[in-house]
């Protein structure tokens, strides 16, 4: 059972509920303790390097057969409940071979129709129920805040085990965030790291929520500048700018895609999110091909420079572009799954232990 | 390979349909053993006793890492299919938990649409192919009966695999009535246990399978006292009636809640089961308010009482009833789990194990 | 990381896409290693020796709790993908348990509905997907050639791992072809394996594709005579008799069940394969019932002969033929999970490791 260890239990749901996210981020650890994983907010940059080492680590131990065999004998006590109500399968999946690698075993409910919401039961309820079950859950919903909001019910209850959000409305993604983060760090591995660099988002900026929580994340950098190329219709919210305002980041909008291109480190392309259109349609309207990464644009990409998608990918990124080895998309999403990884036993309190294999057998 | 070890081949399937429940449950243990876990009859007090004394053990067991791994070992070599026709979460979710704890590995069918039913398969032969790659059935289903058949159709194949059922029709529920026992025994551990006590069931008594099968597992215990308050449609059915009858069993029917509640040592809230309505809102009419327990209810609730639901809920008791300590739901839900691990320790006849490892290490 | 080692990297796509299946097959291993399954053709005589040798082993291991130990120890550090876009829960099922035997991790996208697919992804991008986190891919689709196809496109990836084919379209069900392979080894293993005898299919053998892959793989055996019993409209393919005659195999095609019933070592009776109607119905005018197996055909089987069936059935064998000992079709069922075993082990190359604990523990 885990202990009553986050702040939560201090504030009403009333009053929590007024907070914007910087004001909620601080509720989800405990002196510098990652128990949920909400909001891209909670992460400060210290935190953010300890994953993306212990992540490096998981990785490299995880290419033995005797390593996986560690790693799975981490969690192989715990159990993990999958509550996507939300259609997914790369984040789903890569949780699953995260936990897998963690020998955690796992249960889902994904389909609203096979549950007992279908009996009117409310959702703390329901949350309630997989808490009593298992020892964390993993949630993806369409309702925005809904995770946060569990974690507050969780945490006011009998047990308070932890929640990783794994994709709320239009607002969060925050284990997203992380991987793209790892990628950047990854890859500028001896150029510096992340700082200094910049990074150009691409696409529907307005609706995609790995745009916004990798551009908050960003903020935790040292002199990043971030570029928005889109159509106005699909140009960053004015809250996230608000936020970069806030953090005193240099940052441009911009229609033109070929002029940003030679400009950035990394180049971050999205899809249009049209899952949120009012009317159906209503986004082919837009002229986006002109804001499609083709053959022809790599000459414009500079050396060192990285292409990066959350995916899926529709035509935002010609096929033909993946043999290129600055197409980083494809290792993106496998670092997907080693960042989880590392996340997970953060939130156990496994790190010291995988560090502690790491330096007997491969340090 | 299970031996044929249940009674059910001496009996041909005509005589077996036309046996009542009462007649049917000594078929599906075998000298005392617990073969298929089927029908809320076929468990009589030590068995009771001896499941509730296991689910203890294997619940403290659990609270260690090792303990854990200790379970996990007994059964994984063996594995289990979930069948779910009906759907379910809460009972589902328990199960794959409990498989789980005990190292289990897990399949499961929970859509005929994804399934060769949808090409025109026997149930029988669905149920055999299941046998032929599975250890165990755990099954519900909107078929009264459907379980007992399936135990008798694999008792006459070669692969008599034991079967658990999870919920049929309005019928049975036996692990739920299972459950309600554990708690209402681990409540009352310092009160002499449910014996002498007053279970109040206050909702859909008619409908309600939970109700039915904990009624019935009363009746092994000595001097329980039963009082069903329900709107008359909704009243306990004539043939429950004739089984607490049979048993000599002190019971009451009323429409009167707000006189019973102070006389109750437990009180078992229920839903109105209105999925089986005839025509979709026919329940409503009802004025079921009147039976729902709200929180200015607790003041005539006996210091000792406990409050019990089988979940999900909906208005039947008031979210804030929930800090009481005598609300006992949460908890109830939780026992769930450890009396299913029990159970399926049992029918595999790891009862032994668990009591060694239980007195070495935590005796 | 699988290494690369298939030569599929050695041929483009439109070179690829132009070869028959004989001409595939030897793409799908390397140096006689069975890296991929996807084609009956695939495997020659030798490579269906060894799976049978090795699902025996593997059968005779498994019966104690330390050998299923043992084989769980063999893959507990991978994990595979189950990709069914398909309708089936038999071979869903038999490869569950398959996986679960050699200790794999399973995930699986059995609904486009909860994918991204939904997001307009290509299925090369899902595929790709699915390898970035899982090292096997289990995929049964309605599109043929599909699976091929994906084993191409994981060929020149990044990360190449194995592809079973789990049944695609009408034109293929390999895993299905070395399960009745396996059962009829096993059946004759007395009297001179498979060399030899007589089967006859019986039904739709059209689009049945279990029918067409068997056949194929019998071509691989010495002096096989293959009998084709249906209504004419259901009659074996062109193409598939030009596979018999080119491979210079005895085959007969027929109208008349009752005379070959007595000629056969073995009968293969199939459903007819209604969902592939273009019209709903449109199978049903058929005077299928004729060839149909009856109890009184029981009189006319030869004593050593055997019955076969791949599921799911229909009427095609009354039910009270179950109980001759004849009927092989359960035990077939129950070889398909064994063989499925045998297969994925050879993938992974544990043969050997396989075979050593054998000689070991039960030579």
């Amino acid at each position: 059972m885990a202990e009553k260890n986050n702040r939560l239990v201090d504030i009403s749901w009333k009053e929590f509920d007024k907070l914007g996210p910087n004001e909620r981020a601080p509720y989800f650890n405990d002196n510098g303790r990652v128990f949920h994983a909400l909001l891209a907010q909670q992460f400060d940059r210290p935190a953010l390097d300890r994953l993306c080492d212990l992540a490096t680590n998981i990785r490299k131990i995880a290419k033995s057969k005797e390593g996986m065999q560690f790693l799975q004998s981490l969690l192989n006590h715990k159990r993990v409940m999958f509550y996507f109500t939300q259609p997914s399968s790369r984040t789903y999946l890569s949780f699953c071979a995260a936990c897998k690698i963690l020998g955690m075993a796992a249960a889902d409910v994904r389909d609203a129709a096979t549950s007992s919401e279908m009996k009117g039961e409310s959702q703390e309820d329901s949350v309630r129920t997989f808490s009593s079950y298992f020892d964390m859950i993993v949630m993806r919903s369409k309702t925005s805040g809904l995770a946060e909001k569990m974690a507050w019910v969780l945490a006011n209850s009998e047990r308070p085990i932890p929640i990783i959000n794994a994709g709320s409305a239009q607002d969060q993604h925050p284990t997203q965030a992380l991987l793209d983060v790892y990628t950047l760090e990854r890859s500028f591995e001896h150029l510096g790291g992340v700082d200094g660099k910049s990074i150009l988002f691409v696409g529907d900026l307005k609706r995609g929520r790995t745009v916004r929580s990798l551009s908050i994340l960003l903020t935790k950098f040292r002199e990043v500048t971030q570029f928005f190329v889109a159509p106005k219709r699909f140009q960053l919210k004015p809250d996230s700018q608000k936020i970069l305002k806030e953090a005193g980041v240099t940052f441009e909008l911009s229609g033109n895609f070929e002029r940003y291109v030679p400009k950035a480190d990394a180049i971050y392309m999205t899809r249009v999110q049209d899952e949120w259109d009012k009317k159906p349609g209503q986004s082919r309207k837009s002229d986006i091909v002109k804001y499609h990464f083709k053959v022809r644009h790599l000459r414009l990409l500079r050396p060192h420079a990285i292409l990066m998608h959350p995916f899926p990918r529709r035509e935002e990124i010609e096929v033909d572009v993946d043999h290129d080895p600055r197409a980083m998309y494809w290792r993106q999403m496998r670092n997907g799954m080693w960042v989880r990884v590392a996340l997970i036993a953060t939130i156990f309190q496994c790190d010291t232990e995988v560090l502690a294999y790491y330096r007997k057998h491969l340090g």
